[in-house]
């Protein structure tokens, strides 16, 4: 007989017990930071229509599509981010929606490439959106949310040790700039896609490209100069005080300081992201160490991706934050609490034989009543088996029931761990009620 | 331009936040009772290899199989269950994991089917399983943390008024009559297949199935005597004392009655469950009412499916248990809590005009900080509106900070719902520093 492959499909994750507490926790945490923040979890399905998705050439999401055509004869995709269904089903609802809206979901994503090795195919992704509000205050307000997750997972945000840097910028600022060139709409679009690649490709291939647009070579001079400004006056210096990208970003500056994170937060018009759709403020959080070359989150404002899609103009701005990058860092600096890597159990009940099994069933389901995780062990092992067992699934109480135990309506109580002490507890002390005579 | 299909996959679903808050709540029930009863979490990816659903003609999930290929050429599916992923993680450990182990998951699982009207594709399922106990012990347990789950909903499981059965079978009964007539194996597995749907075809159809696969009429019979049968003893009488079924339920049944839950059960031959890989117990929960003809619930002990992937036997049994019908059953009968219907927001924070703003978002920072879900309503809208609004969200305060406030360092804190009652609170009491004179 041929065995089966044991692997996942290649570049999904299996989860076994101990990488999913890691999960849950990192979900846990953002949970807890999104309903301090007053947003609301959503999700749509994983399945989704792949016209969602089908963009300007060059966006980096309907390159690496995992689409597929069902059954049914449906184009379909496994979702490669959720925004694009968070936009549907606003349009959905229609004018029934209250708004503004803060939603949040946690989402698996899928791509398919065929690049990197050991990049995996798929990852879960944190995703909060502010919808219907033009104000950067929404932006701000994210990039909080943001900062009060990577807080909560031990890592400093303080002035003194900022251990993460909010890159932040607004296309604005460069289309602003193209349309006085003329250039406007897909174009510009465009030209967002070849910046995101600036850094990769380099200034001459850069210049080439934009030359493919019909930019001169002045004007793309100067589109590299504003990327490589790293403040506003400078930026101010080379575009002009009325540039509304300009006087967007002084705005969420300042929101920035009301959160009490401007020292998080540094202007790099360099940032541009690789989907097609945003219109306004970008921005990328990376390890200020710069020991990882990837972003841990990215954000940014798409007020005209529900146009996109044929429905009313609808302000929108939100960010994603997938599990992967965050878990090498915190696992790289030992910030996964122990708690998190240990099992949390509290008592593994042992009969030391089945005649023992109906005493240690009711002394089971006495504990849980009590809210304590309980688990029976039922091998009928030795003794030292059963105690190694426990002690490594990190159990607090090993309640043993032999012969004696039963007959005397006593279990014997071994707290596990540096301790092992023994004592004898009544069973009616627990909660077990003493059968009833006949 | 066009709009978009603003409708999710056909048969698949849309989770707004009033229906993601019922999705969470059942969650949460399902990993805290998990949790009391020592089991850990798994996950594996929705995305599987279609290998490992291909098994035995008639096996229901291999008809209705959402399987595609993908752009690698590999034969893929979406996950109609996540028994087959346990096994292969549990193949994938060897014999480096511990037994037995005791794991549970809430998987999104998807099914392909032409059939019903409004039956869904996709569906939650809830699976706990104990992998490497051959004791009824497991069944038990397993069918006690589904009791503890109902009870968790607020349905009676009482003696008095039990509002859930469990229908109790075991395949041996069966196959160890079948065995006698010299049917063993892939005909024992057609067997089953054909015994699932004697419902629906009835008794004509089920003996010309059965004919099919060289049973006589006479032997065909006495099959359906059995599943006739609504007791241990009128089963014995058919099929003998020795007949390891019998016997595994009557050790099963006084395991439920430690766990007492024996009230909750019946046994019912007739239950054979759609899964050709199960060998031993099955059973299948149902509303007691008898209004709802699906099952709620169901599960099975599958001790040769990891031999049926080339790997050495190993003693598994589990239960899947869907979140649709539970939540027709939950809603139809009004124990959705209201705290599930309803928001949960705790202040809305809501500065006057755009000047405020700073200090509403340094109060919301500081409520935050305090543990409290805070959101700032930033619309600038009419007052009336902005109650109406935090109302809706179920806020239990606004605090309001208009131009006065700011200028006196204080807030107007308004109790919402019944009460309104209005009083000022200085920020500094709210935890927001005084600004430092410049």
């Amino acid at each position: 007989m041929s065995t089966i492959d044991l692997q996942a499909v290649k570049g999904t994750r299996d989860f076994y017990p101990d990488d999913m507490r890691l999960r849950t926790w990192l979900f846990g945490l953002w949970r807890e930071v999104a309903a301090q923040y007053g947003f609301e979890e959503y999700d749509s399905c994983v399945l989704e229509s792949e016209e969602l998705y089908i963009r300007k050439a060059g966006d980096e999401i309907t390159d690496q599509l995992y689409n597929f055509i069902d059954k049914g004869g449906r184009r379909v995709a496994l979702r490669p981010e959720i925004t694009p269904s968070l936009a549907r089903m606003v349009m959905a609802k229609g004018t029934s929606l209250p708004l503004p809206a803060r939603w949040f979901a946690i989402a698996q994503c899928f791509r398919y490439e065929n690049m990197q090795r050991g990049r995996k195919r798929e990852h879960f992704q944190w995703n909060m959106d502010v919808i219907g509000l033009a104000s950067e205050a929404a932006e701000a307000e994210l990039m909080a949310a943001q900062c009060a997750f990577l807080r909560a997972t031990g890592l400093s945000l303080s002035a003194q040790k900022c251990e993460i840097i909010i890159k932040v910028s607004n296309r604005q600022v460069i289309q602003h700039f193209l349309e006085g060139l003329g250039i406007t709409g897909d174009a510009f679009a465009a030209v967002c896609v070849i910046i995101d690649k600036h850094d990769k490709i380099g200034r001459d291939a850069t210049i080439h490209a934009l030359a493919g647009l019909g930019i001169a070579a002045d004007a793309a001079g100067r589109i590299l100069a504003i990327l490589a400004v790293t403040g506003l006056a400078e930026a101010t210096a080379i575009v002009g005080a009325d540039n509304p990208g300009i006087s967007s970003l002084t705005r969420l500056m300042s929101h920035l300081s009301d959160f009490g994170i401007a020292h998080c937060a540094r202007i790099d018009l360099s940032v541009i992201r690789g989907l097609s759709y945003y219109t306004g403020c970008v921005w990328e959080v990376f390890d200020a160490s710069g020991s990882l070359p990837r972003a841990i989150a990215g954000g940014g404002r798409y007020d005209r991706l529900i146009e996109s899609f044929g429905g009313t103009p609808l302000a929108m701005v939100g960010f994603g934050f997938g599990d992967v990058v965050i878990a090498e860092i915190l696992s790289e600096r030992g910030l996964i609490p122990a708690s998190v890597l240990a099992r949390g159990i509290d008592d593994v009940v042992y009969p030391m034989s089945a005649a023992e099994f109906p005493v240690a069933n009711q002394l089971a389901r006495a504990l849980r009543a009590q809210g304590r995780k309980v688990a029976v062990d039922y091998s009928e092992r030795r003794f030292k088996h059963v105690v190694k067992r426990a002690e490594d699934d990190g159990a607090k109480r090993l309640l043993i029931l032999g012969v004696d135990e039963v007959k005397n309506r006593r279990v014997t109580v071994r707290q596990l761990g540096k301790e092992r002490v023994e004592n004898q507890v009544a069973l009616s002390e627990l909660g077990v009620a003493d059968p009833v005579s006949p």
